[in-house]
């Protein structure tokens, strides 16, 4: 394969489903969300794959509306600890909010991670949409959208700041001399900003890939900035190759424009395919899926953009109803699409309810034209990778056993890891330790 | 063995160990507070013992004087997540600090440790001793003793209304009717407090041990009443079977002050054996550890429970200094002991640091030797289980292999475990949910 440009592949792992009905489908398991021996085998298989990482998303609020997967699920970082202990190479990667958490706490949870797998973690920072969130951090308010990405900004520069609080080389751990540490090479951060105020030195040192890897996932202007200029990677949820080729090239200008090698941030739609052995088997599981959906559970899964609105009391069959500014603190860049293609397109709230809970995507059919979507996706400027999210309870399995060796057998994709780390396989380079840098650059 | 009362084993999992210096022993990893397959070596051979649990204690705040376990090691939730996926049947438990943390994160991070394992997770509740702690989260201030008992004590009430959200019927999962859960069982906590403000519901389910089993390990009189009111589990670090002795009925007096069944609530003393094929071979291994300590070494360790303080200021052979109130917001507990015990046996500086960095302890001998000593213990009221931490780095897997099996010949250890779950092993009742209690008295 030489020097070709590599796909690079994840993998969401998400319990009974990230739709309303996906619990089911004939084939659920119906208490997935909680069950350890599931996600062994999920983590398992994508490692068989070869698959770059696996990915668990995250919510820090429920009500009686929310969707079945996010009412009752594992916690990110116990669950990626798990995982880490029963596998080898794939990476581990988490969403973790900084609305509600501290640098501290984080940096030494993702560091401990990090080096429990060896050098296997990422973290995916978002602000946390729900407003409902405040409530269960003792919060009067959520902050608003331009407020959560300037703390998310600053919480990352003093983490970023605490995983080098040990040069690569302090640990000396001499016997003879009794000297266990350099002291030289410890550092404490002694942050001071606008929200954190943070001393350090952090009680762990780095992995061998220097940093967990960064992932975002916001499309908002203030999220494109955000990942442009400090994130390795990015989650994203383009419909269209179009769409995703324009944000893939907005992104990428971005990160030059912030002084970056685009080369070195990454691009994963996220998509779901629905694989059958031939067109027609896709078209019939996909119908299966959507049928499961009533159109009571898209309204209801609609209005979870939109600060739980109750779209309930509108007319189904006419044109998408005038809700304002409603949600815009919450999911800015779907609340602004859904309205978009609304308009545009002229659809009904029906026709809007089931797109949104039941997505369409562009991956359906045989393993072969998956394979070839995927590719066309890669080598035209709209991604670096995927993330795969099953759309059917057994989608990761037919993903790994049919989709995959078609893109090996075209050199599109590894047929074995070529790192143990996860900046390794996804071919980011190990971030200097900033101390070290200092010191070299001193000398 | 019928009915006869059980003795209760933990293994504190401590890396490179608790002292300044054990790290320089001969037979010591080096880098074995960051080595994972060394510690799934530790986990699977306590599991080959029976023993009840491992735990893994904590801190928040590391300074250039810090002991070389403290300086580098694994995060707790992290370390105890991986190691739930390469066990079966031991218990985990963890230390984790109430005033640095948010309850609804705390609740789930253990919540989803406790599904992960089957039931198999503890919280060692904690306040953080070190005021540096502060320093780390942004806070002008460390909270005084008495005030962060009151935080600790609220955070746990509502941290115990979270775990209660569902009821253990309430997911349904039916998929005939499309009912995936049932709302009567779903509960919001609505906790206002001094401290907290949470609304809830959780995001995960009750394990089938209903809550993770809590463990306290404070013994100032705050602790001793937050532990004998709240707790399942008393860490507890008496240094002779009368101190212990008095320790053990004070708590359970106070338990049934209470009105709680002192049964219900297990009394552990930390112990550190050191066994040799003859008495003399195991006192030639204590003075091995022992010497590994100079006095510079020794003071600086006395220093820690005392705010860091210098004591190489003072002359050594003299008696020890009066230092006032150092240290009282700190180990409370720890420091009134140092100053009683100097005073009441006129004991020089060197005398005091040297004794606190490497305490000798009542358990160093012949493997029957260390098993009359627990056997004494715990048949006189002094204990009902003890917390094993090595103080020589092949401790653990010696005390396994030749302590347990004369205990379980004696018929005061379990040769099989009775439960997969930690209450079940430890014999504690799984608590009833609020929810379904406050229904079935209604009824």
């Amino acid at each position: 394969m030489g020097g070709k440009r590599q796909l690079k592949l994840g993998a969401l792992l998400h319990g009974v489903g990230g739709g309303t009905s996906t619990w089911r489908h004939p084939d659920a398991i119906t208490d997935a969300s909680v069950n350890f021996g599931l996600y062994k085998q999920w983590v398992r298989k994508a490692e068989e794959g070869k698959l770059d990482f696996i990915f668990i998303a995250d919510g820090l609020y429920i009500n009686e509306k929310s969707i079945p997967h996010f009412l009752n699920r594992f916690e990110p970082i116990t669950i990626l600890s798990a995982l880490a202990a029963v596998s080898t190479h794939i990476g581990l990667v988490g969403t973790l909010s900084t609305s509600y958490s501290e640098p501290f706490t984080v940096a030494r949870q993702f560091g401990s991670l990090d080096n429990i797998s060896g050098g296997r973690a990422g973290w995916n920072v978002v602000t946390s949409p729900l407003e409902g969130s405040a409530l269960n951090y003792g919060r009067k308010q959520h902050p608003d959208h331009a407020t959560r990405y300037r703390i998310a900004a600053e919480f990352l520069e003093v983490t970023r700041g605490l995983w080098d609080s040990w040069e690569d080389d302090a640990f000396v751990r001499n016997k003879e001399t009794g000297q266990f540490f350099d002291p030289d090479k410890m550092h404490a951060l002694n942050h001071e900003g606008e929200f954190f105020s943070v001393k350090g030195p952090l009680n762990i040192q780095r992995s061998k890939q220097g940093h967990p890897v960064i992932f975002q996932a916001g499309s908002s202007e203030a999220g494109r900035n955000f990942a442009s200029r400090a994130a390795d990677a990015v989650f994203t949820g383009q419909e269209t190759i179009e769409e995703a080729r324009e944000f893939y090239q907005d992104i990428k200008r971005r990160a030059a424009g912030f002084g970056r090698n685009p080369d070195e941030l990454l691009i994963f739609p996220g998509i779901g395919p629905i694989i059958g052995s031939t067109e027609e088997e896709a078209e019939r599981k996909y119908r299966e899926v959507a049928e499961l959906v009533t159109v009571e559970e898209a309204l209801n899964y609609l209005g979870r953009f939109f600060d739980h609105h109750d779209f309930s009391q509108y007319p189904l069959d006419e044109p998408f109803p005038d809700i304002g500014d409603l949600g815009k603190n919450s999911f800015q860049a779907n609340t602004d699409r859904i309205k978009r293609i609304a308009r545009e397109q002229n659809l009904t709230l029906r026709e809007v309810a089931l797109r949104t809970a039941t997505p369409r995507g562009n991956f359906i059919g045989t393993p072969e034209t998956v394979a070839d979507r995927i590719q066309e996706w890669f080598e035209t400027g709209a991604a670096d990778g995927f993330i795969i999210h099953a759309a059917t309870p057994r989608g990761l399995e037919e993903f790994v056993d049919h989709v995959v060796p078609i893109l090996q057998a075209r050199g599109l994709f590894r047929t074995e890891y070529e790192s143990d780390t996860l900046r390794g396989n996804l071919g980011l380079p190990v971030p200097e330790n900033r101390y070290t840098r200092a010191r070299a650059l001193k000398v």
